[in-house]
């Protein structure tokens, strides 16, 4: 037993991958398909996820039928979807049985809606209505996110009765760390934890030991919400109830820790232009496609800081050493200022900023800005008078900085809370919109001085 | 009950946080002291993050003392040390009772070495010798997350005789969802589910209906790899073992998610140049001192590029609509790369990415950067060639336009993966690396044949 407790350490992925893709090369698919055999269906999710698109294919053709549908829930979006819409409905029906309704559902949204009916149609009847109930709900809301395999019980039994329940049952949803006790309307009406269960004395009543539940989440509660009351309260697996308190599912940790990681990652991709689901080996048509918008945004961007030079264009022909220095405060107005927008980014996603402490993070900014210009303006004049050899010129750089690393903070708080209150998403929008202000203000602050004082 | 389900929405925290700072303002503690009686220490947490740090230590004593050791656990870092370096070690020891061993380790990590051994030896001997073990191993291990609480059985009783000994020892560790089987030198051979043991019929032996535990976490895995094994194999709880394979203890998800949400807000964080624990609400000081270090890697940058502008200073001198227009190709090429810088650290950060397939990421995006580099070279370029009325000055920046995108493309994959190859971190560094080698190749392409073929 000692020797068998290694665990697939992240390099290891590479060293299999590097295996497998020299397998293919030489088409060498029997051994691909045994080493494939001894993999976990997550860890070959991974390995196509980490494989470029060709030998995806190749690779989800050698992989166990059997095992297709538990893979294919551990992909990423684009990936998935790929690889779903040349199946047929015979083979995803087989594939996906046996599966979570939840995650069922999940696939189910992704196809075409001639295909997943084709699907349905191949399930037997209990499970199809069960899908079809989960499909009812909208998918970024607790019902959409929800299992409906819950266990419940009645207050009135004894412990003893559930343990002979159970074991009658022979087989508990996964994950499972509480019973629900709910009334004759199916209400929730409190909750066993299976840990209290075990512990109780066998004549003890369900309504003794039972716990309340003071939060049960409502089925139109977002996922992001859902994720955050998971995180927060610490949960394995939480009850979800409709409008009359009545239990219709149940959510567990694993499907809440996906949409904990997208809704991080989101930001990050986001705030460079990217979509959340881009799949690293896309083809190269796909990427260009999907990154040219925000490229697209950039040049109006970039032309507008242009226009803004433009104005200045008989001082930039009188003196070409204002030329030369005219980007360097744009520059440094950009990245004070996204420093800002992704800590405001960051707090508002995870909701430390509101309305109360607007006015006291934006003069924190402001301030912050205004240290750092007196800093980076004393720092750069100073280079720029013995660079140059021009002092008026050292302190119009010096001024221009000043002024845009105040604005930079001013900016880098309201923009993203002033595009969240207009329902746009302030990580896709608000870097760009910041980096325009502070190009714009730092090239007309600098070229404008430049143009009283200096021609 | 059916009037208890509300949960608290991310919007009401900022209701209460309205509610609460109105309160301080009007020195009507006793109010808020009944307000916070009444809310989750994770609720409590959460509003303490979310004001500023005057009212966060009015807050805080507000609080009910039984009830700190459970806030200080949800506090991040910062506020978390903020608070901890005020209290008595009489004070810390009360409140940190009962906390569970792995908590308590993390807390008193962050405390300097004279005040935990003060805190330490408030405590009572056996709980100090649990907590004196998890010190001994690093911070961000396995070893360092896990809990010592394990329930371990024998692979020789029954089901009824395990049922028997849980109902004696009366209380569960939070979030056990399994028993440990281990044998007679305490290694472990198997597990016993908790669904698995309700199931199960009352005189069956444990080692029939145990399973194997192929992938135990070993004591020194980094944290990191623990989260990911978490995420992809979906568990709830993993058992930690040392080099003989002997149990040493256990960690539960809710650890787990954290450092997932950690490493997923890290990269966001660094790309802006931020400490992915920079407090929103940090003193201005504070704040200024760790952002001005990013700056000013960035002065050199913005210098950097100023510096190839000044080697064609007689180009600008002679025509200002050069340098009207040289800032448009640097910034597609920063926007361009770091897009694909983006996608690279997310992939290196999930393991997408590797040996095996860097080449094949190289290509892609080098001809992901040729296509956009066509498409934009000729807008931008036909945008010129209308504006100025110089075809020429319109070839000239549709050419540097191309090339700057391609080069974007092929630094954007290479920086990262040779920055993460010498051990810098790719988030931190990588936007600004390459941001500066597309500001100085967009600028000497421009202005050189802008040279060349029109002054």
């Amino acid at each position: 037993m000692a020797e068998n407790y290694e665990v697939e350490q992240p390099s290891q992925t590479h060293q299999t991958l590097q295996e497998v893709s020299r397998a293919l090369e030489n088409g060498m698919f029997v051994h691909v398909r045994r080493m494939l055999e001894d993999m976990e269906p997550e860890d070959i999710a991974h390995l196509l996820e980490a494989s470029p698109p060709k030998s995806r294919l190749v690779l989800w053709q050698l992989t166990d039928p059997e095992e297709q549908g538990e893979i294919l829930e551990e992909l990423s979006e684009d990936i998935k979807d790929g690889i779903m819409v040349r199946m047929q409905p015979e083979q995803l029906a087989a594939a996906t049985e046996g599966m979570d309704t939840d995650d069922l559902a999940y696939l189910l949204r992704s196809l075409p809606e001639n295909v997943s009916q084709d699907v349905l149609s191949q399930m037997d009847a209990q499970d199809r209505a069960r899908v079809e109930q989960a499909l009812a709900y909208p998918e970024e809301t607790a019902g959409g996110m929800m299992n409906t395999d819950v266990v419940t019980i009645r207050s009135d039994v004894t412990v003893d009765v559930v343990l002979r329940y159970l074991r009658m049952k022979g087989e508990l949803p996964e994950a499972t760390d509480a019973l629900y006790v709910v009334d004759e309307n199916s209400r929730l009406i409190g909750e066993l934890p299976i840990t209290v269960l075990l512990t109780s004395q066998p004549d003890t009543e369900v309504l003794e030991v039972m716990e309340d539940v003071d939060d049960a989440i409502p089925v139109d509660m977002s996922d992001s919400d859902v994720a955050s009351l998971f995180e927060r309260r610490n949960w394995v697996s939480a009850p979800v109830v409709d409008e009359e308190h009545q239990l219709v599912g149940r959510i567990t940790i694993d499907d809440v820790v996906d949409i904990i990681r997208e809704d991080a990652e989101h930001s990050m991709m986001s705030m460079a232009g990217l979509d959340d689901e881009e799949d690293t080996f896309a083809p190269v048509l796909k990427s260009a496609r999907s990154r040219s918008i925000w490229l697209g945004a950039n040049v109006l961007a970039a032309l507008a800081a242009a226009s803004v030079s433009n104005l200045f264009e008989n001082t930039l022909d009188q003196m070409a050493a204002i030329a030369v220095l005219m980007t360097i405060v744009p520059s440094m107005g950009g990245v004070a200022g996204n420093q800002t927008v992704a800590l405001v980014i960051r707090g508002l996603a995870v909701g430390h900023i509101g309305d109360s402490n607007t006015r006291w993070l934006l003069n924190k900014e402001a301030l912050v800005g205004l240290l750092n210009g007196v800093l980076w303006a004393c720092i750069i004049g100073g280079v720029v008078v013995l660079w140059k050899g021009n002092l008026m010129l050292g302190g119009i750089i010096a001024a221009a900085m000043l002024t845009n690393l105040v604005v930079a903070g001013v900016a880098g708080v309201t923009v993203p809370i002033l595009l969240k209150k207009m329902k746009v998403d302030p990580a896709l929008a608000g870097g760009m919109a910041l980096t325009t202000i502070t190009d714009m203000v730092g090239l007309s602050v600098f070229l404008g001085l430049a143009t009283l004082f200096l021609v």
